[in-house]
C-alpha cells in the first residue's frame, strides 16, 4: 500500500507513452511517473537560456498532460512541479525542478500512510465500517487503526457491476478484519449496525462534491438518513483544481457488458444499458474528507485546493 | 397477468400438500387455491350438525394455515371465506362458505386488472417509471397505461442478487416499453430522469410500512431526496393483518450462494455473507399504495385492513 | 358567507344551461343548484315505472355532469342525491330523491359555518394567520374566531397573477382584522411572525394532496421549513372522489394576459408565458384539513371520502 | 398494573365528589368510576317515563362531566355509556345503560394488558427502549415482552422537573430489566444505543398530535434525526374527541417550585419560572400509536376516534 | 455587460456628489468611481509630508464612504485601494495609490467576464436555468455558456413587486435564449423542468448567507426540496466584510406604492403594506457561489473575504 | 468577565503544579498561566547556547503539557508561544519568547471582549436568546449587546445535572436581563419565542463539530427544526488542533452522584447511571461560531485553526 519511487528514470516521451497505453495506471503511480519524467527532462536538458529551459519544461508538461485528458492526479503533479520552477539561470531552474519533483514524490510516497493514520484516529475500538468499491486510501485508515490496536469490523458492499467489493473483502480478510459481505441493495438494512461509511474518491470538486464509484451518493443519502457519518479518504492528488473555475467532472460511461452479459441480453431482448462509472455526492452528505494533510469538512476543501495548486487565475503552468 | 380460477377442485389435503411443496406458489395463486379448497370442503362435507360443520371448516382452515406460516395471502383468503360463514343450518352454512369463496376468487381474478387501471391513472403520457425487482402488480399499472394510449418509458434496476429486473425488462420489452437497464448502484443518478418509482410489495403492515424486495427502502429514501414520488402497487391480499396487533414481519434470510459463488468465495477467503430477501420502507417515504380498491396514503391503509379482515380483536376465525 | 337555498326551482335543463354558461358559479352554488335540479326533476317526473323513474334521474345526472367536466362539487352533489335514491315504487323513489336533495342542501347551507367554527378552535387569541388567494372557507375560520372573542391578525399575500389577496384583505378589514399586505415573494420573511398558514382548497385528492391556487405548495414547503403549521379549510364538497381510482387532477392553464399585458409583451419581445391556475401540495406539508365534519390529517381524508361518496368501485350512480 | 372493578357502587354524587376532590385519580380509574356511577344511577332510578329516565341520565352525565373539565378519560366514559343507551321503555333503557357501563368497565379492565401484548410484539429480543416520564401503558409493553421471553434493556430519562423517571426505573428494576439512568440532556447521546423510544400519552388529538409530558417532543425530533422509531402506548380512553372539532388541548402550567426551590431562587434573584406540564409532538415524528385495539399510524387515529366516540357532529350525549 | 473605465477623472468631491445623488449607481459603477476618485486625489495632492498625504487619503475615503452608508461595493473599493497605499515618501505613496486603484479598476473591468466563464462551466448543453430578479452577473454566466456553444433555456420569474424579471427576459431574448415567463407563485411547479436556479446577490455575509432580492430564500428552499442546485453569481465586490465582525445586513424597506397602487388601496381600505427589498438565504440552501476568482461553497466564502479585505481586526483603513 | 494578567511571575514548575492541582482552572486562566510561565522560564534561563535554550523551552513546554492531557487551551498557548520562538542567539530567542508570550496574553486579555462585541452585532434590539449551561463567552455577547443599547431577553435552561443555568440566570439578572428559567425538557416549547440559541463551547473540532455541555446537540437539532439559528461563542483557544489529524475528543464521564443522590438510589435500587459531561453537535446544526477574530461557519473553522496553530504536519513544537 505504498508508492515506490521509480528506480529507473524514464524520459518524458517514455512516461507519456506508458501512461497513454495504461501500462502506468492508478492515480498515484501516474502522478509519480509524471513528476519523475519532468525531473529527468530537467536533468537531461541542454537548454542554453532560461527562456528555452522554461519553454522546454512547459512543452514536457503539455506532452504529459495530453496523454490522459480526464485524469486528475496527472495535472496535479505537473502543477506542483512546474509551480516550483524558480531561478534566473538554467542551473537554478534545473535544480528547482528536480527538487520540486523530488519533494512531490517523497510526499506522495508517504501520503497514504499519513492519511491512514489520520483516518484511523476517527475510528474507535470496536467500530464497524461499511465500504463501497475498493479504495487503498480507505483501507489504509483501517490498517492504521488495527496498528493502533483497535478492533474493526467491516460490512463490504459488493459494488456492482465490477464487484470490487470482493477485492476489498479479501484485503480486509488479509488484515484480519471480520468481513460481512452484502449486495448493494442490502446497505440500508445494515446501516443500523454501521458506525462509519468509509469510502475513497475518484476526485473531489471545489464545491465540495465527491466524485466516486457509482452508488456512493445513494449510500451517503441513506447514511445521513440513518444517522451514520460518512468519511471520504482521499489524498490531495485527488483534488480537482479545474473545478475551481466551474468545470464539472465528466462521468465516464463504461462498457454495457459489465452490466449485462451477451447471454443475458439475448434472454431479455433489445434494451438500452447505461453503465456510468461514477456519481457525485453533494458535500452536505459527507462529514469529513480525510487527506494526508489533515481532515476537512467538504465545504472547506477548496481552501486546501487553492493552497496546494493555486487559484487557477493565471492559467496552467504548462501553457505558453 | 391474470389469475385463472382453478378448473379442478382439489381437496383441502391436496391443496395443503401442494402449497407446502411449493407446487402452488405466488401470493395470488396460493390464496385462490386456499379459498377453493375451503369451498370444496364445504361442498363435500357430510357434517350433520352446524357445530360439526363449523368445526370441520375451522380444522380445514388450520390445516391450510399451517402449510406456510409466514405467507400473507393464505391467511387473508381463509379470513375472508370463514368470516363469511353464516347460517343456522348446515345447508345455509355450506352455501355461505361456497358463495364467500366464490366471491373471493372472483374478486381476486379481477384484482390485478382493477389495480392496474387505478395505478395507470397516476401515470401521464410520456412518463418514465423506475422499477425494482419484478412485480406483476406494478407491471399491470404500466400495461393499463399503455392500454390508455400513454407512452411510458422504464428504467429497470437489475435487482441483485437474483436480478429479477431482467424478467421485468423482458416483460416491459414485450409490452413495447423502451427499457433502460441499470445496476442498482446507478439508481440515484437516474432518478433525475424518473417521474415515478413504481414497485410492488411482499406485504404491507398496519403502521404503513412496506415490506418489499431488499433495496426498496434505500431507493425510496433517495427518491424522496430527489423529489420523485414513490408508488407501491399491491393487491389487498398483501395487507398483513397480524401487524395490527404489533407483530413485525420476519425477514427471510436467503442462501448466501445467491450473493457469492463458490468460486468467488474461494478467491476471497472466509467471509460472512448476509442475504436478506426483503427490507422495510417506512410510510413517510411512500406517496401512495395502489390497490384494487383504490389508492391510499400508507398511513391510512390500516383502515382498509380493518374493513376487509376485521380488527383481529376476536382472534382468528379458524381458532377454536 | 352563507349559501342561500334557491327560492325558485329551476329544471335540470335550466340549471345545466346556467352552470354551463357560468351564470351559476362557485363550488357551493353549483352543488346546490345541481341537487335542487334533481329534486325538481323528481317532483316533476311523470315516470310510470320505477325503472323509468330511475332512468330519468340518471339521465338528469348525466346532463348536469356534462356541463362542467372538471368541477368537483357538481358530481359530489349528484353522487350524494342519487346514492340516496331508494324505494320500490315511483312515489317512494321520488320522496327519497327530494329528501336526499333537501338534506344535501341543508347541510351545504350550514357547512361553511360549521367548518368555520372548527377552524376557529385551532386559532388562539392573538394569533397571526398568513393567507394565500381568497377562500371563503378559510375566512370563515377567522370570522368565527372573532365571534369567539379572539383577536386575530392577518398577513395577506397578494397572490399574483390575479391578486385575489386584495379581496381577502378587504374582507378581513371589514371584519376588523388588522391586515399586512405583502407580495408573494416576501412570504418566507414574514413566516417568522406567522402562527398559521391558512388557505382554502380547489379540491383534495385521495392521496391527501391539496390542489389549490398556484403558490400554495411553495408556501407550504417554506412554512414547514420555518416550523409554521399549515391549515387547509375545505368543505367536503371539495373532496375529489375520482382520485380514489388514481385519477390526477388536471391543472387549468389560464390566459397569459393575466401574467403579461400586451404592452409589457411588446417591451420584452417573444416569450412563452405559462400561467397555471393551481398547484399540488403533498400531504406531508399540510398539518390539518378542516372540513365541516371535523378536522383530519391529510393522510386520512380518503376515509372520509369513502364514507361520504362510496369507494367508486361500482361506478357512478348516473351511469347506466 | 390492572384496573379493578369497583366492588362498591358509589352514586353519581359520591363519584363526582371523589373525582373533584382527586380521591379518585388516574385516567383509567376516573373513567371506571364514572361508568360505574352511571350504572348505579340507572339501577337506582325511579323514573316513570323514558323521557324522564333519559333526562336523569343526561343530568348525571353533566354532573360527572363538570367535576374535571379538562380530563379526557372522563367524558370518553360518559360518551361510551350514554351512546349505548337504547330502548323504548324504562326497563330497556336501564338494562342498556347497565350493560353498556359493564362492557366499558370490562374492556377497560383488559385494555392495558391487551395494549401491552400488542406493544410487546413490536419489541424484539435484546432490544433497548428509551423511556420518558412514567407510563403504565408503556411499561405494560415491556412487561408483556418479558412474558414473551424477550430480553429488554432500558435507558430511562430522569424527566425533570418531577423525576418520574425514578419511578419508571424502579418498576423496570422490579421486572428484572437492566436500567441505565440518564439526565434528560444526555438523551441524544444515548439514542445510538436505543432501538425504540417508548412513551405514553396524556391525550391524543384528532390531527395525530401526541400530548405528553414536557420533553417528549424534543426527544421525538432527535429520535427521528437519529433514525430511532418512536412508539406511543396509549389506551383509547386517551383519545381526545373534542379535538375533532378543532379544539386544542390546554397545556397545564404547574407550580414553579417544582423547577426552582425557594433556596435556589434566593440565590439567583428575581426570575420568571415557566413550568409547563406537557408538550405536543406532531404526528410526523411518531411511528406508531399502540392502543388496546391495535396499533395505528398517528395520522389514522382520527378514524378510530370517530368509530369509538362518534364524529361529534350531533353534540354530546349529555347535552339537552 | 462590461464596466468601462471612466475616461474623465472626477474629483473625490464630484464623485461623492454623484454617488450620493444616485447619478452614479450600480455596485460595480460605484466601486469604479470611488477607486478612480482616490487616484485623482492622489495625483492632485499637494501634500508635503507622508503624514499629511495619508491623512488626506483617509479623509477622501471617509468622504466617499459616507455617501452611501449601506452600499457594499463602495467600501470594498476603498479598502482595496487604501490597503495598497505603501511607501515612505509622498511620491511613493502617490504611485502606490494610483497603481492600486488602477489594478482594482482593471480587475473590476474583467470580473464579470471572468465570473461568467466560470459560471458557464457549470451549465451543460441543453440545461434550463430559473432566474429571479435581474442580475448581470447571473446573465453573464448564460452569455458565456452560449459563447461556449451550449444551448440554454430559461424560466424567468417576473419578480414582484418591480418585475425586474421582464428586463431579464428581454436580455435573454436578445441573447437568443428561449424564455418562459412565469409569476413567482408558479416557481415550484416549474422546478421539475429546471436544472439550475441561477441568481445574483446584493451582498454575501461571512456566515455564508446570501442577501438578494426578496423571494430568493423561498425559491432556494423549494429548489432544495425539489433537488435542484442553487448557484449564486456574485463578484467579490459583493462580499460584505463588515459581517465578519457579526454585523447583520440591514434590509431596506421600499415604498409601499410598489406593492399597492393608490387606486388599489382605496378599493381595499386601510391596510399596512410591507415591502422589504431583500431577504436572506442561509448557506445550507446554496450549492455554489460563483465569483470572478472561482466558485466557492458558501461556507468557505469567509476565507476569500479575509484574503481580499483583511480580517477587520485593525479597523478600517480610512479611520484615523 | 476579563482575564487579568498575572502580576506575579510563577515558574514553570509552580504553574505546572497549580494547573495539575486545579488551583489554576478555566480554559483562559490556564492558557494565560502557561504562556506566562514560558516567559518566566525564558527570562530566567541561563542557557549558554541557542541549542540548550531551545531544549530548555521545549522541556518546559512538555512539563506544562503533561499536567492536563485533555485540556485544549493549554497546548494552544504552548503552540502559540513556542512557534514564535525565533533567533540565532540566546538573547534573540529569549526576546522572541517573551514577546510572543506577551502578545498571546495581551490578545487573550482582550479576546472575550472582542468576541462579545462581534457576537453582540448578531443580536437585534428586543431579541430573546436561549442559553444552555454557563459560558462567559456567550454571556459576553449579551453584555456587549446591552452596551450597544439593545434590549435582550433570555430563556435559561437549568442544565441538569449541575444546573449551571442557575449561575447564568444570576449573571443575566445582574446585567438587568429579564430571565425566564425552564427545565431542559421544556426547551422545544419555548423555541417558538426564541430568536437565537446562544451557547459556548468546550472545544471545537476540525470537522466543525462543537463539543459542549451535554444537551447542546439535542437543543441544536430542535432549534434547526423550529427554524431558530444556533450561535456558538468560543474564543480561538477552544479550537482543538489535534482534531486536524482525526483525533476525536474524549468525552469525560462524571460522577454518578451528580445525577442520582444516595437517597434516590436507595429508593430505586441497582441501576447504572451514565453521566457524560459533554456531547458533540455536528456542524450542520450550527449557524455561526463567534470568535474574537470574527464569526465563521463551522465548516470553515479548520482554516482559522491552521492559520493560528499550523497544520500539525511537523509535530508539536515541544517535541524533540
Amino acid at each position: 500500500m505504498s508508492h515506490s519511487d521509480a528506480d529507473i528514470h524514464p524520459t518524458v516521451e517514455e512516461a507519456a507513452d506508458d501512461i497513454a497505453d495504461m501500462e502506468i495506471r492508478g492515480a498515484a503511480t501516474i502522478a509519480d511517473a509524471a513528476a519523475g519524467a519532468l525531473a529527468t527532462q530537467a536533468e537531461d536538458s541542454d537548454a542554453e537560456s532560461p527562456e528555452s529551459f522554461r519553454a522546454e519544461m512547459r512543452a514536457a508538461g503539455r506532452r504529459l498532460r495530453e496523454t490522459r485528458p480526464t485524469a486528475v492526479s496527472l495535472p496535479n503533479a505537473l502543477r506542483y512541479v512546474l509551480r516550483g520552477m524558480e531561478g534566473r539561470s538554467v542551473p537554478d531552474l534545473r535544480e528547482s525542478v528536480v527538487e520540486s519533483a523530488d519533494e512531490f514524490q517523497r510526499e506522495l510516497g508517504q501520503a497514504q500512510d499519513n492519511l491512514g493514520r489520520i483516518g484511523a484516529n476517527r475510528l474507535r475500538d470496536g467500530d464497524t465500517v461499511m465500504t463501497h468499491c475498493h479504495s487503498t486510501d480507505a483501507l489504509s485508515c483501517v490498517e492504521k487503526a488495527l496498528d493502533q490496536g483497535k478492533e474493526i469490523h467491516a460490512i463490504v458492499k459488493e459494488t456492482r457491476p465490477r464487484k470490487q467489493g470482493h477485492i476489498t473483502a479479501r484485503w480486509l480478510r488479509d488484515m484480519g478484519v471480520p468481513v460481512t459481505l452484502i449486495v448493494d441493495n442490502a446497505a440500508r438494512r445494515y446501516l443500523d449496525q454501521t458506525d462509519h461509511v468509509l469510502v475513497g474518491a475518484d476526485s473531489i470538486a471545489a464545491d465540495g462534491s465527491v466524485i466516486n464509484k457509482v452508488g456512493t451518493s445513494g449510500l451517503a443519502v441513506n447514511a445521513r438518513e440513518r444517522g451514520v457519518p460518512v468519511m471520504v479518504a482521499a489524498q490531495t492528488l485527488k483534488l480537482h483544481p479545474d473545478t475551481m473555475t466551474g468545470h464539472t467532472v465528466e462521468i465516464e460511461m463504461r462498457d454495457e457488458r459489465e452490466v449485462l452479459t451477451l447471454d443475458e441480453e439475448e434472454e431479455i431482448g433489445d434494451v438500452t444499458v447505461e453503465n456510468p462509472a461514477f456519481d457525485v455526492t453533494p458535500p452536505r452528505y459527507v462529514d469529513a474528507i480525510v487527506t494526508e494533510r489533515g481532515q476537512f469538512p467538504p465545504e472547506s476543501i477548496v481552501t486546501l485546493m487553492r493552497e496546494l495548486f493555486g487559484d487557477q487565475q493565471g492559467g496552467e503552468p504548462w501553457e505558453e
